[in-house]
């Protein structure tokens, strides 16, 4: 297209927005920090959020909803989640407007709340007062729900899908006897997030958990996945929280266990959200616009047809009805691009632009031939193929794509995670590549306070798969068990 | 169950109330006017939406998502919208809180909103707002497009589903060239509503069309389902209007036609909501609690063992593999319920409560004769059936259950249809067996709402199937040249 986007290595976030707008995904709206999502953006999440939907629903979950408003009294019996999350958020004060007489609309003073609500910002307080009346005994137990919503954080800069103040996510909340049993399914929903990342969205992420700093506010234990995007910078793409008793303990939630005893309930919570829109842009896509996954492509294949008369538009036309027949009993979506308003050239660029996985052009020479031309979206290679066995061979290179993005990804990603020794090393990577730095650390929240301040990078997580290593901080040479990783973050 | 439901006869609107939370559906929550959709509940509304998903993508349209918030401005764009929707409704006022010093967490007086924000009661303005944007040319039309959301208006008197500050919905908002065009659209997504209704939700339907007086709040025509409750009341369970150029003039929505002339574009918006729960509930159910039409069942067929021993479990647990397989692989949703805390009669009772369509119950003297007893939930009839062949007859017993709902509800509403000539016998109808009441109207405003103010029974709508009739106004004497449909309605 003519129109093109600002190159990634001219301005990697200004080449961001303007894919973000130009491949018809989202936009800002009238209102400050709320998104439009156009329905191609949203055709996106909708794939995502079925696929979720089923590992949650395979996993033993259900779905149910609660409330959007939460009374501002519900945030402060949680001391530690009052602080998170009650401070920027939109409250609901009155609920009237009138005519003030002159033809303006105005509040109507009289209709004031008796106690404010809160616009919710992440849902524990209103279930846990909700479960509070579900659970007498263990019998009740466990309670395995996930809440699909918006969400609203009154955020100051904003940018598409990464960081708005009303954005789409899940909340999965569980309810469980014992601490044991809360704390597995903590981690169990992190294999899901992880194993969503990795086999759909094509992302390699780094499975960890947070430093106390950076835990989720009224988590005893945070664990968290993270991904590399392509200017270096990580991307926390979901966490698994565990909740200890605390919300059971902040709204009274007991339970009589086996043995007749009376105990708070364990919890959980755990979430994504349309975030994960910003890490699949930023972690395939290029110059010439998206690369999305076949999985969660919308449209897996495009064709377009290349004629001179009508009689040849015919012809191609009966290739093409039966090429998509056959593409879609394979359960692949496919797009017949037929347009008399545009020419060939401009519509491979909007597809290109579209990150559709696979084009198909074919023209009058294709069809004496008996071929057609195959375009592949993420190496931006063509091939001339035979027309027989087409959707077997579609087939096969949807699955090829889906491997070859994640593969490139985790290459860069690998490229891109370095252990340093020293903080000078530290301070340089971070400089002059980016990336995942690995190092030893003191453990204490002081010294990655320090360490954020001086270099804007934080500790994303202490990897699960880490193994023990006697080392000293970067920071402070005092003694280390282990290293972190460290990067800089959206 | 012991703690059996209130029945129908003694208290309608009791018997409702009871069973939508004791079937586990819904809750009220602690704020006010706001439900908690339950798991079961949640998974039957989960299907309604899938269906109507489908229907709305198979008839060409999109999912996208706009803001919650709408700037309090944007509804005094249009004159009647202002007046049906910014009077009773949440608003956001302020956007942070802050402790105040003494540990009370306070509305920050600082962090005052410029101009207040409306949680959505409906989403005409934010989206014709944001079409402006989109909409430029005839080849940007039509727009097609529908979002699923949460939505809220003020109710001081709310019950479950029926009427809530808060639900659930979608709401399709569509962009035409043409008048004729936007029209037919509104036509056709009544079409859908009413093949919704009736072929999964097993609900009978009048389709037609609302008097100016009922109209949408800036609409130029109202079409609608409407559907009758077994205690006589009608419920309108879905609307479709013709928005004319009402929002594109009120938010300057102009296109270039393919003769180059700029005009307004034309508007449909259509909608249902979590009250079609309401509808599902009223029109089925019996003094034993919910009757689910099979499709839109979470589960449509329980079996439960019957044993005395370990091993007479493990026998009847063979069978139950096998049935369950087979019942699968056809697409039917089964649960086993082989709790060992509870008795038989108490399953019964339980799934009976819960509407499941077939219940399977299987004991010893079944495993010798090779037999089960199949019960089903509408007709509340037993029978001994052989375990040959059972999977396939259960198939077709679904099949025949959610007929047989549809005929009985159709059967109802038949009875329930009156046709009267006079007020006298207008109001005697009304209050000795309610039910929809054809009558004749003289066309006024003023005599519908007369007739409301003395009968309480509002026009529910001019049906579309009306044939033309002379006639004389019940109320006024004055002439008419067709029946009108009243009802008390929810
Ligand atoms: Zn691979
Ligand atoms: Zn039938």
């Amino acid at each position: 297209m003519s129109k093109g986007i600002t190159s990634r290595k001219t301005d990697y976030s200004q080449w961001y927005n303007e894919l973000v707008v130009k491949a018809d995904l989202a936009e800002h709206s009238a209102v400050r920090g709320c998104m439009v999502i156009k329905p191609y953006g949203y055709a996106i999440w909708e794939k995502m959020q079925a696929a979720l939907d089923k590992m949650f629903k395979d996993t033993g979950h259900s779905n149910a909803y609660f409330p959007l408003f939460i009374p501002k009294s519900f945030f402060s019996k949680e001391a530690s989640h009052v602080e998170g999350f009650a401070t920027e958020c939109a409250v609901v004060t009155h609920y009237r407007l009138k005519n003030d007489g002159s033809g303006n609309i105005v509040v109507d003073e009289e209709a004031k709340l008796e106690e404010e609500l809160i616009v919710r910002p992440t849902s524990e307080t209103i279930i846990w007062n909700t479960y509070k009346g579900w659970i007498e005994s263990y019998r009740d137990l466990p309670i395995l729900v996930n809440q699909w919503a918006n969400v609203v954080r009154w955020e100051m800069r904003t940018r598409l899908f990464l960081r708005t103040a009303e954005f789409l996510w899940q909340e999965g909340h569980t309810a469980h006897a014992t601490r044991e049993e809360a704390m597995e399914e903590t981690a169990r929903m992190l294999g899901v997030y992880a194993d969503f990342a990795e086999n759909w969205m094509a992302l390699p992420v780094v499975r960890g958990r947070k430093t106390e700093n950076e835990r989720f506010a009224g988590a005893l234990d945070t664990l968290c996945i993270e991904a590399l995007m392509q200017d270096g910078k990580a991307l926390q793409a979901g966490t698994s929280h565990f909740l200890g008793q605390n919300f059971a303990k902040a709204f009274d939630v007991k339970f009589t266990a086996k043995d007749g005893k009376l105990d708070y309930v364990w919890a959980t919570s755990w979430g994504v959200s349309t975030r994960l829109m910003g890490a699949l842009i930023m972690a395939h896509s290029d110059d010439q616009g998206l690369v999305l996954p076949p999985k969660l492509a919308p449209i897996q294949v495009v064709i377009v047809p290349i004629y001179k008369n009508e009689e040849e538009r015919q012809t191609i036309g009966g290739l093409a009805d039966t090429l998509i027949a056959e593409l879609k009993s394979k359960g692949i979506s496919v797009k017949y691009d037929d347009r008399d308003t545009h020419r060939p050239g401009f519509k491979f660029a909007e597809w290109e632009l579209k990150g559709v996985p696979v084009r198909i052009a074919v023209g009058t020479r294709d069809m004496e031939n008996g071929t057609v031309e195959i375009a592949r979206r993420d190496t931006q290679t063509k091939e001339t193929v035979s027309q027989a066995g087409l959707a077997d061979r579609i087939e096969q290179l949807l699955e090829t794509i889906q491997h070859t993005i994640y593969e490139k990804a985790l290459g860069f990603r690998d490229a891109n995670t370095v252990e340093v020794e020293t903080y000078d090393e530290f301070k340089r990577v971070l400089d002059e590549q980016g990336g995942f730095v690995s190092a030893h650390w003191d453990g204490t929240v002081e010294t990655e306070k320090l360490i954020k301040e001086e270099t804007k990078a934080t500790i994303r997580c202490i990897p699960l798969a880490n193994k023990e290593e006697a080392g000293v901080c970067i920071r402070t040479g005092k003694p280390s068990t282990q290293r972190v990783l460290f990067a800089r973050a959206y």
